[in-house]
């Protein structure tokens, strides 16, 4: 556990950064819950940093998460491309963000950045991935357009390809729909700036979202706005359950439950066959969500 | 679609019996959506009767489900017994139910039978799978033993193989707590009196269930009580979509989507390292859904 100095100290304040950022927005200060986990029998341990923001009032459910872990055998779904690497030792440092604010018109939000070292008999190879996505209930196209800006800004010449990405890798096959209205999804990152890179979208996500919840969060709503809001983190709790690739490998390998699952939505529902009425903000936002758009 | 004739008309009757009892302890009659599928590329065809109580008064969500499929390729999936038969023609008629009840003193029940019929090139197989579990917030033992001995009448000779294959397959892993207070669960029944035995498990799970409702319907409930209702939903909400064979299948397959998620909950909640007050009724309910208990 020393490959990653550098990243695990840059990491840190951005997790203070945005742990900052989200608390002043809501009012409250998160509850930070730090942890350390000893390896056992080829596992993994390491230490981290979760805060917790718990039935709150702008955001009823936030995570702000940082760990950094080591272990002596990688995950082959921790390195899809590069596959020779899976079973080295390794080690992660990384932060991730999801925020399910109250009010039905704000968005829920997620961000995730992850440095990588591996050693490998020949070498020590190092990446990031990660990536920032946005989901809202109610779709505003400003607030969907002020996202992409971001997120194209944090990697400009790697947003074409990594817009796409996220638009595949956010898709619940089984509703044929997108989770949100994307961003950007990166897995396997090797630039020179690959910090800085993973840094610049921690930032401009915490400024991005930052300013749509501000917007949004004394929109004033009624009962019918909430109903809908549940049924759609339905939707987000399916994905991350069902088809996160993170959140299936944390809960099937003895991952630290009470971390993978903090990306769960507060509350969510279910109701059979459920459709919106034609014409409505609804319906339009659920018509977006299953024709991917270009943004930008 | 022609091999399970007797099943179909005795699972029919099975399914209005159940929807009738139900329906009359909420005091609504189920909805019903009834659908045709002709079968496209290989995939599944048939028809079924979706039944649907939707936020009603007893029973806050219910789903009595018939389906009668039929297929060109049986999936792997649907007979870990026989893998031979994996790829070869298959009928496959079954009803199942699942209610989750307003109060939060009255527990969650599933139920489900099916009947197999599946061409090899030497002989016709048939099976019988299916099973019934109880999943209460609030544990009474009366209710556990009471259902216990539902489901022993109705396989007395198979019960205490059931039961343990039950109290395996409804476990959370990554919680390493039970889902429920188990029941009965089997994959592969070929006895001269499986279809008997299929009825008499639904049966069984009506007269059971309904007055274990009966018995809780009414019972007084304050807000606390609700809030870890809606807890121990979001562990339903994961058994269903991380770990249950019927569902992960389905949602992966192309499967009729909404029947599928007709189990799932009408509200859940998460929260962060929730644990019960040291004592109460909710710590010593999740203290024996980490130990499955002998009832009988």
């Amino acid at each position: 556990m020393n490959g990653l100095i550098r990243e695990r100290e840059a990491l840190l304040g951005l997790h203070g950064r945005l742990m900052q950022r989200f608390g002043d927005i809501d009012g409250n200060d998160f509850v930070i819950d730090p942890w350390q986990r000893t390896a056992v029998d080829g596992g993994f341990g390491g230490d981290g940093r979760t805060a917790i923001l718990e039935d709150s009032v702008v955001i009823e459910r936030g995570a702000v998460l940082f760990s950094h872990i080591a272990g002596t055998a990688l995950p082959p779904a921790a390195t899809l491309h590069r596959p020779h690497l899976a079973g080295r030792p390794y080690e992660v440092v990384g932060v991730s963000v999801v925020l399910h604010p109250r009010n039905p018109f704000a968005p829920t939000a997620h961000m995730n950045v992850r440095c990588f070292a591996v050693n490998a008999e020949d070498q020590l190879y190092r990446w990031v991935g990660g990536g920032m996505d946005l989901t809202p209930c109610y779709l505003f196209d400003d607030d969907a357009v002020a996202f992409h800006r971001a997120a194209r800004a944090a990697a400009p010449a790697e947003y074409p390809t990594w817009k796409q990405q996220c638009d595949q890798y956010f898709w619940l096959k089984h509703r044929q729909e997108a989770r949100g209205v994307g961003g950007i999804f990166f897995d396997d990152y090797v630039g020179v700036d690959a910090l800085d890179t993973a840094l610049a979208v921690g930032r401009g996500f915490g400024d991005a979202v930052g300013n749509i919840v501000m917007a949004h969060k004394d929109d004033p709503y009624e009962a019918s706005h909430r109903d809908w809001q549940l049924i759609r983190r339905g939707r987000y709790a399916e994905f991350n359950l069902v088809w996160d690739r993170g959140t299936t490998f944390g809960l099937q390998s003895n991952g630290r439950i009470e971390s993978i699952l903090a990306s769960m939505p507060p509350q969510a529902s279910w109701r059979y066959a459920h459709e919106p009425n034609a014409g409505s903000h609804e319906a339009r936002t659920l018509a977006v969500l299953k024709t991917p758009r270009a943004w930008l």
